[in-house]
């Protein structure tokens, strides 16, 4: 036995509720839990003991959604019309980042997201191997490793919003190729899962769309797709499959509408469309920080829960939201929830932990191998120092205010050690896979770049960015 | 000249836009700030200088409406119907706690403030000497201090909502008597600044208010009072003074709707209303992360702006919103801001910043003293690390991306140094006034004692948080 955190307060969220231990032992031997109950019933004998007297010991979380690439254009985009956003905002700048800017930036954001208790990270990106191998292997992070499929022909901002835009068949097979050849790679890596990643089906022309639903559904793999975005996807589809068509109806038609799709965002879905996702027994993933800043809109995740879909949260990326602090986007879910139902019990703590762990685990397939803390289990397992100021006191009679005080108060700087697969990865609230130092100055030096190198088509595009910038406000 | 920070990027809040300096010098003298300005045309000779390459030095942060006690019960009381918040949540644990566990509650919220970057404070308590000698002074900020006038006979829990409270007028006085008080202790007192507190319009008598509006007028002073808070203020206001009663109208007619006030909340004050106390010239706080977790309720703090009102943010206490992060305020409000908006351009980083700076330092009556870094004013000065990994990478063309991505990204883990009226109350990250650690020591001791004898009493009062605990959810 390898290592043992003594005397903790153990958050399991095995058995029921919280599954809450008081006085708490958990074990690993390898990358597994040994041992995980009351400390006076463990009588293993590990290399390495961790006094967990003041920490709370829980699941690593769960970040379901994430193109963490954008971290080296934090600040890019923010403050504008959702329409503008994209467009006008991070458009013009990030297609001057190049693969090499990419990894810089996914290894910030990865960093950030290990920082704030993220264990498992579904990073979507194109070409998401390089962000693989350059930022979540070395980091030692658990990974669902999407690959971006979008066929579409790069002019589509000069065709109108109701004119199909059009796709180029060789792009598209290029990369559902790559994510053919990450099934391949990773077939037996313990820390890579890669899956699907049909971008939008704005985006992917549908004979493709049939391909991955079938080999998805051949191979029992996940598959991802961005659904119901807003007006400019509904419009697309609408203008290739009809009048009548919807996102959720030609997901069903190509397939693709089963207990093998994560459906993101989902927030310019009917309430009929969003019952027939959680009736397909498909997922969700919600990302509120993102939805909210850049649409002014609270996705549907209470929803969705409320329909027993499994659901999980996600923080997008970081232009807009502000990045992947994952405790944040606990609190913001909550808060987001509670003022749009205008009730205060819409989303209450033990609900925030759950989504945050056992429904990432859930969404992305991974709950027999991670969610809760349980023998066998991998031992993907964070510390939190209940004594950091950000949460303190905490109590553990009559009732455990570690709960609501890890959701609602905590900052990132209480979390204290980060464990994936039984590897430290983040000690003492340091990395260990990586020099920060140095990414940070790396992803500085090349968003440097990136901005100045943007500049003329960033003014030339116009947004309201550009005036706040003039008057002195950004 | 006694210290400059030099070579660093000012966020000035004074001037055109938020008065942005790339290569600016910032030089104090004493209490006050010497020299603010390009780092070239500064020829000062300090006796320290620190280097201000990757910082990002600002004024000051103002939160300015807090009950900082409450900090010691922290996770007390959230996740419940409006209604039952204080008198089944926090109301049956608080009132187990003496005074010395609100001043170890007040430090630990102090603490966890000034860590936030907030220089500045409105305390809003019940003999609030008590804690700016024992928790404001030793760690050198600023504080408003408020104390609480509230005539309630402590039967009201027994009254129905529409039977008018019971006043006890020797309660009243005594509360206005330590108000006076205050105002003679620290009339030369460079960082408390007294003000009276009436609590809200249903909990004080209409004599009393009219001798606080006419004393507040005679000598100048501020009148913090929570208005429009929800339902039951409203038909205790009827139940008193009539069916066509208002708290605004009352305001008006005992002397209050003034520029001397100071108003709280107002969530459930009508459009008319809000217009009236902007009228007269009446300043406005708003508690997002309170108001949204504890009612699920937006409070106005965007209509108050449009209307040009003095307009600042609060954190209002820490049962239900969590605590006393301000930079997290300045995110949460944008967020709520936008969703209940349906607009993301309802709240922009700038406007965060402005609301947290100067709208602060206007809403408490101390702009000519704090806000802004200006020749002449205090030396209240934080300087926060662009180089965390919350917040980088930030660039300086064509745009400022610290902006942005203080409000939206940064944790308070990358404020560096906090100073007020030139003195350095946070280095490096690290409180200097009070040892942190046995401030939560203290405090874990004494909540742990108080949630046990609360315990019976918080039983009986059968919140839903007795239900969630007995399910292990708590």
């Amino acid at each position: 036995m390898d290592r043992a955190i003594e005397n903790t307060t153990l958050l399991t969220l095995a058995g029921e509720g919280l599954g809450i231990v008081d006085d708490g032992t958990i074990a690993f031997d390898g990358a597994d839990i040994a041992y995980v109950g009351p400390a006076h019933e463990f009588d293993g004998a590990p290399e390495r003991r961790i006094d967990g007297t003041d920490l709370v010991t829980m699941p690593g979380l769960v970040d379901a959604h994430r193109h963490t690439s954008h971290t080296l254009l934090r600040g890019a985009a923010q403050d504008l019309p959702e329409i503008e956003w994209m467009t006008d905002g991070l458009g013009p700048v990030s297609r001057h980042a190049d693969v090499e800017d990419r990894i810089a930036g996914a290894r910030l954001g990865a960093i950030e997201g290990l920082l704030s208790g993220v264990t498992t990270v579904c990073e979507y990106a194109g070409e998401v191997g390089d962000l693989v191998e350059s930022a979540y292997r070395p980091l030692g992070a658990r990974v669902v490793a999407t690959e971006t499929i979008n066929a579409v022909v790069d002019d589509r901002e000069e065709r109108g919003a109701r004119e199909p835009y059009a796709f180029d068949p060789e792009k598209g097979g290029a990369a559902l190729d790559r994510a053919e050849a990450l099934f391949d790679q990773y077939q037996d890596d313990p820390l890579v899962t890669p899956a699907y990643g049909p971008q939008a089906l704005d985006m992917v022309p549908r004979d493709l769309l049939e391909t991955v639903a079938e080999r998805a559904g051949d191979h029992g793999r996940d598959v991802h797709v961005h659904v119901a975005q807003g007006r400019r996807e509904r419009l697309q589809v609408q203008a290739r499959y009809g009048e009548d068509a919807s996102t959720v109806g030609v997901l069903d038609d190509v397939g693709l509408l089963s207990d093998r799709l994560v459906a993101v965002h989902c927030h310019d879905a009917t309430t009929a469309e969003r019952a027939r996702i959680a009736d397909a027994d498909a997922r969700f993933v919600g990302c509120p920080s993102s939805i909210g800043a850049i649409d002014g809109v609270v996705p549907p995740v209470v929803e969705f829960l409320e329909r027993g879909a499994p659901t999980a949260l996600g923080t997008d990326q970081a232009p807009g939201p502000g990045g992947h602090d994952f405790l944040r986007e606990l609190r913001t879910a909550a808060m987001l929830a509670k003022t749009d139902a205008a009730d205060p019990t819409a989303f209450p703590a033990w609900r925030a932990l759950e989504v945050g762990t056992t429904g990432g685990a859930r969404v992305l397939g991974l709950d027999d191998l991670i969610g809760t803390l349980e023998e066998g289990k991998a031992a993907d397992v964070i510390t939190i120092d209940a004594t950091h100021s950000s949460l303190a006191p905490t109590v553990q009679a009559p009732f455990h205010t570690a709960v609501p005080n890890l959701v609602y108060s905590a900052s990132r700087g209480a979390v204290r050690d980060v464990f994936v697969a039984g590897e430290r990865v983040v000690e003492d609230g340091e990395v260990q896979g990586l020099d920060g130092e140095s990414v940070v100055d790396e992803a500085r030096e090349r968003a440097e770049r990136v901005f100045r190198e943007a500049a003329d088509d960033w003014r030339a595009a116009g947004s309201e960015l550009v005036d706040a910038a003039d008057d002195g406000r950004l």
